[in-house]
């Protein structure tokens, strides 16, 4: 199967578990539709995917890792809802349709948000596939990736960086907590539920550093050269929110040159974690190259 | 001891706790500051208060159960400072001090809520005084008890019936999730830690029940003839703000009289479950007369 089908495949496959998760444990009304947009307003359900090729990599089955992947897509849906508020990032289209609050309002969307952060937790405590101690690790590695020395905390760094001039460490420092915990979650979620060895654990564990920041620098880098039709939001909106990015404190070409770097070491990692020969050479490849 | 010493001796333990996990699970800046902020501006820790009363009661350590105690706690801040937010309740003032988004901004206020959220799952995932089955357990309670299900539902029903004149029965759904389910969290998280009988969590759970809606009511109550130095808010702002009450619907005597009904079902329940004395019937009488 090409890469293309594939991410087809098992976005439909992310989905559907979504929406069933979504009508099982919400019930109809304002807050149900809300959350329902979000959900249903799609996206590369890039975190799940990299879950799902993992947890294969590794020899997990599909049934067991779709909950956990899904719980995933939860939180990153949660914090996309929670960033385009007014007084966050104050954006009123995502993906081509209007941000939650616009369709909304911006209670609804603050209370969608919550009502998907505290479901991300609850699909895996209740999750039939996993056994007591899987939850209990998931639950906490999840939470530590998004909460207050993760995504929150990245998220909050990242607004006071705005218009102050940062350095190389501290832009890596924000995207590690702002994005790139949430995919090293997505990587060690998927090895861990697969039974990898310690050693195979350390190998990815560098990996989905590496691939956290791969996908960094390339947002960065298609905010300078994307097109914005392609890439769902005005290309060089990161100069105009006077945001620290690659290109800027690396010039353009320095930044494809990390960028190269940083996929070099992931497939490194791959190898020597002896996963090379399957889907996630491929996904390395697709996020380090993506147009959008 | 008095129960008023009781309370205060609870309320410093759990203060003492939950500045702890803060100190432990955050760093330092702006987004530990605005948590540690609604932390320390205190309030009764009336969850958490219940819930050690009912572990002690069944026989379960203060140890055991008080990572527990603090996480309720922080869902109960996280839901204060997010329900405080211009967009939601738009209140300035809470206990006192000025809310999270008057002291800090709206977008940090958004986030220590987000952080406490997921906080709370963790500290319980992580927490060293729990078997794996009790960790599992109570994450799923409290998740449900504060999502779509639960709190944030009833904060959505409740926004959505301001400014409209509900009926006896509606009135009582919002509060039942809105503030209902955590309060009864409390009751059952410690009934099941100190590994109360079926019979005495089926008792345990009407009595929790009947808590829920004397709190209310007597919210409610206060809001006509309370003190606005004493409850810490504008007393009739119900009113002000359109919102249905006991005493709206059943007159001031007829909201008395139903109050009084309920704390005859939760003292009877008390005594079924065999745990008539403890503080848990000092603290049903107290919540039924409080002035604030």
């Amino acid at each position: 199967m090409q890469l293309s089908e594939y991410l087809i495949e098992k976005r439909q496959l992310i989905n559907k578990q979504l929406q069933l998760f979504v009508r099982d444990y919400t019930v109809p009304g304002r807050l149900q539709d809300s959350i329902m947009y979000s959900i249903e307003a799609g996206g590369k359900r890039l975190r799940p995917v990299l879950l799902l090729a993992t947890a294969k990599a590794f020899g997990a089955s599909e049934e067991k890792v779709l909950g956990v992947a899904s719980a995933l897509e939860m939180v990153h849906t949660y914090s996309l809802i929670h960033d385009d508020l007014p007084a966050m990032d104050d954006d009123d289209m995502r993906r081509g349709l209007p941000t939650n609050h616009k369709r909304f309002d911006e209670a609804t969307a603050i209370l969608a948000g919550d009502a998907l952060l505290a479901l991300s937790s609850q699909v895996i405590a209740e999750d039939a596939h996993l056994n007591d101690r899987e939850r209990v690790f998931l639950i906490s590695e999840l939470t530590k990736a998004s909460g207050a020395r993760g995504m929150v905390e990245g998220q909050m760094q990242d607004m006071l960086s705005e218009n102050t001039q940062v350095s190389l460490e501290v832009l890596e420092s924000i995207h590690r907590n702002k994005t790139g915990q949430l995919l090293k979650f997505s990587i060690m979620a998927g090895a861990y539920l697969g039974n990898a060895s310690e050693e195979a654990l350390s190998e990815m564990k560098e990996m989905a550093e590496a691939l956290g920041l791969i996908f960094q620098i390339q947002d960065d880098i298609l905010d300078v050269t994307g097109d914005s039709e392609v890439i769902g939001k005005p290309a060089g909106s990161d100069e105009g929110n006077h945001k620290s990015t690659y290109p800027q404190l690396l010039g353009l070409e320095g930044a494809i040159d990390q960028k190269e770097r940083y996929v070099q070491i992931a497939l490194q990692a791959l190898t020597k974690a002896g996963v090379e020969q399957t889907r996630l050479a491929e996904l390395i490849q697709y996020l380090s190259t993506r147009d959008h």
